[in-house]
């Protein structure tokens, strides 16, 4: 397995993928791993696609840029269809299952699931839906364990606010199922 | 003048600084520039200290890490002590004037401003420190307009918390006198 894990995460200003990002590089630091988590910003930020990366290794990063990403979260279709050009051979792509599916994805590394629906209507706050997303993500990927990832959750809310995240990490973890986390999960080297 | 600016924020967690970072990375795609934003662990990230960056350029930035400073905020004694160790010449730190000023620094290019106890007494929200920060910051160095920085600064907190956070702003820009914005206003190049 790599000793370097790229993450990507996409989507439009607002829906706090820069947070997703953010809190999965504290938790590999609660893990004890090297992390490196960033956000480039050209010109093309101004159009309202919002990105952030993280980078996740057992060894010093050296180099800490995001090239070809191991795995791509997407929460927009414009998000989708300009970063599933970049992605690593055997990428995981995870996309809002509102979203249309590139045809040049290869279906077998796509987890396709109703993250923005799930934190509007089961958790009951839209704006969890980067929190559902991470809930899902580590579920699929088991980079971390579930207090790791909680304990860096907290870490980046607002005081108060712990339960409905915590509801929003369930409800993500639940999305996916027994035999995607079997397919997916990443051990790093 | 240099066309790259780099900028540290240092704190301990919990502080907030990486959202300081954010937001001054997302007013420069306001305002037009090339940002990169990040932070960095390694294992000594679980000792506490928090750091994040932000690198602002008119020109493409192909290398992100901050090597260098061109400015420093410290809102911890340790935080301070160990990031005044690495800074660009002339570089302007800002500090919490609850620090000791390590005796190595040029006072001349040091911003001592009560950054915490204006969060908490005037402002009335300790959480509120680093946009009183980033208030003082952008009224010191001159990066961005008043509107850039609190169109930024919007995009960035929850809805329902406006009014706390422009105050926490103005109460930082109060900070800063017209001699200390003369001396230390940066034009990027």
């Amino acid at each position: 397995m790599s000793k370097r894990y790229e993450m990507r995460f996409a989507g439009s200003g607002g829906q706090g993928v820069i947070l997703a990002s953010v809190i999965m590089a504290e938790a590999a630091v609660i893990a004890g791993l090297r992390t490196v988590q960033s956000q480039a910003y050209g010109p093309e930020a101004r159009g309202g696609v919002s990105k952030a990366e993280t980078v996740v290794s057992r060894e010093k990063i050296w180099y800490t840029k995001v090239t070809a990403p191991d795995f791509l979260l997407a929460l927009t279709q414009a998000s989708l269809n300009t970063y599933t050009k970049t992605l690593a051979e055997g990428a995981v792509v995870m996309m809002d299952d509102s979203l249309d599916c590139p045809e040049t994805l290869d279906k077998s590394r796509v987890i396709a699931i109703p993250i923005l629906r799930t934190a509007k209507e089961k958790v009951g706050k839209a704006f969890t839906a980067n929190i559902v997303a991470v809930g899902a993500i580590n579920a699929a990927l088991q980079l971390f364990s579930d207090e790791e990832l909680m304990e860096a959750v907290k870490r980046h809310i607002p005081a108060g606010t712990e339960e409905i995240n915590r509801k929003a990490l369930d409800a993500g973890r639940e999305l996916i199922t027994a035999g995607q986390a079997a397919a997916f999960a990443h051990h790093l080297g």
